[in-house]
């Protein structure tokens, strides 16, 4: 499958919500304890099966059930970092795709060095912010992201007042959402685990990593609409999201 | 104490809320760390005091001082189970009510086993659904269950679209709560914190553990009228269960 | 400097307000899995940037790159106690204010035990309730209140009803908030992430202190009038919280 043009990602993001509704996919995610409640009730909202085990004990037993993984370096201890390699390796041999969140590696050169490690285990979407990109050597300028989508063999989807996702090949940008975002705790890793549930669908990576942070930005958008701040932001957009439908995706979004 | 009839049970689950909002009992949860702010939220929003500490140096000294244990299985780690087998070994000491939530051990056999040696260790009472009833050699069908109850030894207390309670003599179903129960993480956990916190009341672990899934069944019902989606809809169980009264319970109740 | 008297509290917690608003401290919080979430949607709605990672690997660069650092006792384990020893000999080398908060001490006497060997580390101030306070080995009372912070040589901060607040010279107490607040989890963990957070701004300890509760008090009065039951109370906190001006502070402030 080739990827999305920029005229297709409403459609094509449409589709995805529909799959996750219809398919409910499992999405094992390894994830910081702040970011693991609103993380799960993300994924529930938008039709999946969250699941959250990090014990090495059975972290296997998961993945090998689940249609995708996340791995999200937040709160990172010994035993994440043990049930990401053993969850790696389920992954890997079963062809499962999974989404790296290099959560604030640009506060600790330790936790950078393990999301490099990482890197070159090739996931199929790494989600991040400016810092955490420029951290692992790359820059949000759209041909420098693309080039470091390339370089890497991954697709880079960056959030922030603008998103912007990359492949080696191309580069789509939007500017939905709403500034509450960035006052929610966990709202970028909700959004990595919504791009792992999108890459379930058989869409190619950079539609479903596109698309997955469209339906997010736009679901922002609405619960910003009648949030009186960021504590009902909170609980609006996990209502926008189950809300969401194909026509509204298509009327708001503006995509280049 | 002999067991709620069914015509009882709608009263005797307001006496359960009454004693637990006059006595505050304190229910120490082993819970998993996606559960544990909505599951606190919930015995507070209840009028019991939660504590969930899991450090072998301390589980001792809280469990000593709750009234009541929940032992739920979910991001089962080796640190958790430790706590776990400390836990039961002052509960079992002390005479305290424990009840078991084995969550999605039809995911993981390593899970299920452990799962099988608690349930050996004679729990109150285990809440769960059907794919985990089935995990551990039960079945959802009425007489079924009374069967699996009476040769555990224990009341097996099933949440779903119907909610079914048995011991090895009864069988009690209801149909309240609302779609959205499923949308929200963490809500099975905190049936079973309820159903733990309501086996403090001296009443029979058979109507505690009805009486515990009625009241947040109701609470649910009442919910999901003014929810806009499950964001909406976690907040409003909150409030629901804080507001209930007794006569509430008695004219929404539809017990068989 | 020299402390706010009580008249200039109102003044003073507007200006910390704006200073948090304006320099976005970075607050890297030690704190239990259980508030984890709500303490840092409380920090990022006060303007602030948490961090919460307690690997041993990493929480010395975190601290470093921090601004204030908050231990919290709740859920305790090794890997936590570890993390502290280490946050705490790197905020001690470059100065970092830090705050104590001794978790549910009366409970365990181990817990009491490291408690007591942290608050001979001098923190800039200890959050607490009543039960902890008298664990600690002081009372609520404002003279002995007054003796205890002299003798600890810090700053005690007391949460309840009546919020109280003392250092060796001088106590200070308000009756804001609402009881809501007892009913929502982490609501004291979050009140000293914040005391944590206004502690970066350059005013003395005990007008940081008192000027937190102060805000978070008042936040909680606002949240009261609208709430419906706890649920709503802990979205709407967060949303008073971010739009919490100096005006608002000043005409509903009665401190003594």
């Amino acid at each position: 499958m080739r990827a999305a043009t920029t005229a297709d990602l409403p459609r094509a993001a449409g589709e995805l919500l529909a799959a996750l509704r219809e398919r409910a996919p499992r999405i094992h995610c390894i994830t910081n304890s702040v970011a693991q409640t609103f993380t799960a009730n993300v994924l529930l909202a938008a039709g999946c099966v969250p699941s959250m085990t990090i014990s090495a004990a059975e972290i296997g037993a998961f993945v090998e059930s689940a249609d995708a993984l996340l791995v999200n370096l937040g709160t990172f201890d010994g035993e994440r970092r043990e049930a990401v390699l053993i969850a790696l390796e389920v992954a890997r041999h079963q062809g499962k795709p999974w989404v790296l969140d290099p959560v604030l590696i640009d506060r600790s050169s330790a936790r950078a060095g393990f999301a490099r490690s990482l890197l070159a285990k090739k996931p199929a979407a790494v989600r991040l912010n400016a810092a955490e990109l420029k951290a692992l050597g790359g820059d949000p300028e759209p041909a420098a992201m693309r080039a470091f989508a390339a370089q890497s063999g991954t697709v880079i989807a960056l959030s922030g007042a603008t998103d912007r996702v990359a492949d080696g090949a191309q580069v789509i940008s939007f500017s939905h959402g709403h500034p509450h975002m960035a006052r929610v705790t966990a709202m970028g890793c909700a959004a990595s685990a919504l791009t792992a549930a999108c890459l379930t669908s058989g869409k190619d990576a950079f539609t479903a990593s596109a698309g997955a942070l469209l339906i997010l930005g736009i679901a922002g958008e609405i619960a910003g609409e009648s949030a009186r701040g960021p504590g009902s932001f909170a609980v609006n957009i996990l209502d926008a999201l189950f809300n969401l439908d194909e026509a509204t995706l298509a009327k708001r979004a503006k995509v280049s």
